[in-house]
């Protein structure tokens, strides 16, 4: 078996170390170097079939940041963070958005389109687009951004990167002011980056998780 | 600024290590005090308000994994993985299960019940039991878990060990094998861990992710 990339009790002591960041200092900026690895990230974050049916905005203008502010219930992680990312979900899956991804497996893998489209896509069509999981296709999207979600806050963590994750925003606002619903998407969570504030007070604060007993059901 | 953890081009170099292992080797398994700090790591994962709506079914029994099979439409991973996470959500939140994680906080953090009560509390409730978000609380704890989910596979390549998530299952089934329902859960999605066979022909096939410039949209 492989050596561990990392230690498994860094990886814990970065799960530790994260917490939902209250108050960022706004005065530090993520470095471009530093936030296109972020992007690189978000790129190859796992979804279902592969199919990636959603997109990231990133929000760095301050105007925008302001903008969004009170669709944000004034939250101030909004404008003080350093990168607003705004996870969108697709609102539905065509056969078209399945042939452009089959496409895309095409050109990286050099695979046969025709053959790809009688297997794979065939598979993926009959349950994504015309099958039973179509009924809550806005659902499976959005649950899909969550892993990315899940992804991103770990990275930032091994990074030193503070996140804060909310779901308190008015979708529909968010939505309209990013001309997103034209687009085929929907703002379904938001992730503010940046570093926290010296004086953040929920930093300190001793972290509650349920106990493993409940939480854990071994058989 | 603190140094990171893990350089971020490591952490990507996991990212990219990672892929849906279709074949394990069923003769490697997870040593048992490694389990334990994939177990920590379920545990440590982040959810809306810290809140917690599931639990994570760990099946090793060979037998039980067995009768898992066939409703996993005959997938060798559930039985040739080490492990097997089967991810709960939570069918429904009452005020009871947030007083229960109000208990939690003022135990691990000794904050004044009624305080918590008076605030956070409602602000919860407001919301998760009483508000908008109850009409699709199902959804809303399973997004939960697909944090978890995320987490939990990049923890997986950090450890160098291999993981296929898997949304290919009958969900009735296995809340039937797994007696949930009465418990007031729902399988929601599935992570087999282990180790990968020698002779997976995925591990070596290129990663395929849509182009950054589709899925990036800088504001």
């Amino acid at each position: 078996m492989d050596q561990p990339l990392l230690p498994t009790d860094a990886s814990l002591a970065a799960l530790h170390w994260r917490y939902a960041t209250k108050k960022f200092d706004a005065s530090k900026k993520i470095p471009a170097d530093l936030w296109a690895k972020f992007e690189q990230a978000l790129v190859l974050s796992p979804s279902s079939y592969g199919l990636q049916q959603y997109k990231f905005v990133v929000v760095t203008d301050a105007a925008l940041k302001e903008k969004l502010k009170p669709a944000s219930y004034g939250q101030s992680q909004i404008t003080d963070c350093s990168h607003l990312v705004v996870f969108c979900a697709r609102t539905d899956v065509t056969d078209a958005n399945v042939d452009h991804y089959l496409e895309r497996i095409c050109q990286v893998r050099g695979t046969d389109l025709t053959h790809l489209k009688e297997g794979f896509g065939k598979v993926i069509k009959g349950d994504v687009v015309h099958g039973p999981r179509h009924a809550l296709i806005k659902e499976w999207c959005a649950r899909q951004v969550y892993i990315a979600l899940g992804q991103l806050m770990f990275f930032a963590a091994l990074s030193s990167v503070d996140i804060c994750p909310m779901e308190g925003f008015e979708n529909d606002k968010y939505d309209e002011i990013l001309g997103l619903t034209a687009q085929g998407y929907r703002a379904t969570v938001l992730a503010a980056v940046g570093h926290r504030a010296d004086d953040d007070g929920a930093a300190s604060l001793p972290k509650v998780r349920m106990p493993a007993e409940e939480l854990l059901d071994r058989r």
